[in-house]
């Protein structure tokens, strides 16, 4: 389990929401509140749009809290839209290609959760992966696979259906395979325009997810930056946010339980 | 503040203080029960004696738990004489050379505490080096200034008396800066042969320290690796615990505040 | 193109062919001679044998040439049977998952070399890997491939004729995409026990290996590390060195091409 | 030796001249061409100057070839005053902390060179570093150290004659103790504003360092990034070059010699 912040609006410094609220990114790397885990210390990332089509990254194996090259990029890079994410791996070992955020062209993703016995069906989820996609998938995790299928799944004509259509398969996977596990998700995902924000579970027990309008802007996280809770909505299980530039955001089903039930 | 283990005795695999216990090293570095900080991510190091006259040292700036080197080596690397430590430095960059412990000649060492007001008082504790032994400096923290202070101090010829000159001449030099912060100190040491360590806090709060005998082997740790509390005995405030192979080990009171209250 | 040693024989400790050679293979990572590049910087690693069944480990994405670890372990680490491998990967990321050796169970492996057109043939390597051993592919490239693609082929029963299966699997995809460029493999290969070295060109271009018997040692390296060439014999292309304890060393065909033109 | 570039002028990518030139600086990671050894694998860094008084800080201890967050930083950042170097220090342990270039303030350094005898000669040198800014010193090494004994020695008033008053202490100190090794400098130095480069070698021998004028821009490299070098003018040994927005730039000599010589 893992926390994140999206944010989308007037360019702000990253450091406004990843090392300088009460409850920053950074704060939730030490002491998340409502994760399975405490301690968020397996690697971080950061990505962001500039001035290019496709977005920055820079990611790292270290715990966020004592980097400072983190630390230097959020107090010197601006942008009008960017993710970061820290991350909770217990046990395994950290490399910077199973670090979220994940680029592919103008897209960049990050997700919180876990696809249920994941190990033993890695190799039925891989083959999600287009041909055409295969060739970035650069890590072994279960995150990264999510990606790629949902680029296999027309992304850039329909991101929303093409992440529902994504966890929909991955849901008959697991259920072919007897798996018990849970798929649990929350996402980010971005390209370089429109933000999406995905909560879905398939025992109904998504990972937190909250969002807020703040002037022009939009933030959204896996647990709220401030004390005042009441200002973030959650985001419902089993829909999607979408949020697109200056014509703001709707909250929309994900259609993985309609046609699962189907 | 950090956590660490010492082991002396028939040859043992490191994992077996390190990674297997109930509460082993790795089990404190993400939750740690009686430090100010839970977590202790920020690097870690293991010293041992092998073959030769001089330790092995493998220091790495990860956390200790998603470390797969530390996770081989612990299971592969027997020795009659170890160190491991997990450190907790939030908030500042971590190098290797910052980790503990730190190897000089045949000599090891690591500490876990603070010298108050270092930060004001480093020109002066690293002053306390001496010219032999300055070239050996390579990090900028406290604990290694220490070690290498203790080396100026005759730790060849008396290392009990070494050290508690050494903590005599840093609280005399934190008296004169009129620092109030304290000077809390748990340290281990040896030369390969024997195994001392070292509590003393300034303001009789030192951390915590437990040692026990199990067979013919010695550990001392930061913490009771399992919850059987009663057969671990606490190093008492003031005292160095001296063990020398077969000839067993004693506590014997460390001169700091009796020449410091003359 | 990398650069490895591998060992077998009396104990030795790991500095006597890593770094105290003329030309060790430290040396060789700042200088190789008869590499593509003389720069192996992308990472390195060292897998020995020591009292367990399954080899110790030790894997860097930093150059061999700076990392005081590497130069602690290989004082300290006494072994009979030892593998240390430099990486050359120009370009493209590096993490531990994709550095060599590769350990699986009791066996070990490392590799210099190449799969021509691996970026299009991944996925059709990978699908010869078996179920049981997938799950142990924890990186990308087509090394730890050719090893977990072994393990599919029966490894432990014949380990000459697995691989030689491999590369003959391998060289049929490719030959299938009509893949221009070559398989090029140089290969050591341990259960803990025997020692099998591999070359192999499909273009009758291997990358260079050596090997000689010192004392009741056997050293397989991919240069010569002293300048006494006459001293070291060449595997031929197209063959196995296959080394059995104190029952010596042979050198046997390897049945790829013999398959293949049938 | 080391290799570097400087950059003042209308905002560029950093990649226009870290990756993308002919022999970028990249390029002569792998290759240098005018330095005393061809590979500088330990260590980069870039500063640039953004938004803040204060440069941001981008330092790593991999080999700036092989990493990707410094390929994505080049291509994201732009900025109108940056620096970027690329580190040979064969043989001793990488610590981002001893990485170039240093930051403090608003000011940013970067060396190539060595204090001749600087292993005996460090306590001297670290003695010459002014109360008020040894709290600044993160590192071990003779660059760092030079450039906060300039701070010491009125940097903000008058930053080519600090540098001089720098270096001249340093020959004289390195007189006193009789080392026979010269002081060979090239350095960067800027304050956001304006942009110092200076070259002065007590033997006469100094490293490599050229400047050019291209449209508005100043770009100050040790080596050419292209081979039409007669673009390219040699900062005479002895000199600063005083580069002032849209002033331009003055050779102005450095007072090293002159008094020294008195």
């Amino acid at each position: 389990m893992c926390r994140w912040v999206a944010y989308a609006g007037p360019p702000i410094f990253l450091s406004d929401l990843v090392t300088d609220p009460e409850h920053s990114l950074i704060a939730q790397s030490l002491g998340a509140e409502e994760a399975k885990v405490e301690v968020n210390g397996d690697g971080f990332g950061i990505g962001w749009y500039g001035e290019r089509t496709e977005p920055g990254l820079y990611r790292e194996i270290l715990p966020a809290w004592s980097d400072d090259n983190l630390r230097h990029l959020a107090r010197q890079v601006r942008s009008r839209l960017f993710f970061a994410h820290v991350r909770a791996a217990t046990g395994t070992a950290t490399s910077r290609a199973n670090c979220h955020p994940f680029a592919n062209g103008r897209w960049l993703f990050m997700h919180n959760g876990q696809i249920g016995g994941y190990a033993g069906l890695r190799r039925t989820i891989e083959a999600m992966i287009g041909d055409a996609h295969y060739g970035a998938r650069a890590g072994t995790k279960d995150s990264e696979a999510l990606f790629l299928i949902a680029h296999s799944r027309g992304l850039d004509r329909d991101p929303v259906g093409a992440v529902a259509s994504t966890l929909r398969d991955v849901v008959a996977a697991m259920r072919v395979a007897r798996v018990e596990a849970p798929l649990r998700v929350t996402a980010a995902l971005s390209d370089g325009q429109r933000l999406f924000a995905f909560r879905y579970a398939s025992d109904r027990r998504p990972p937190s997810l909250y969002w807020r309008r703040d002037g022009g802007a939009i933030q959204v996280v896996s647990e709220p930056l401030d004390r005042r809770r009441e200002a973030w909505n959650a985001v419902p299980d089993g829909h999607a946010l979408v949020c697109c530039g200056a014509g703001g955001c709707d909250v929309v089903p994900l259609a993985v339980e309609a046609v699962e039930a189907a």
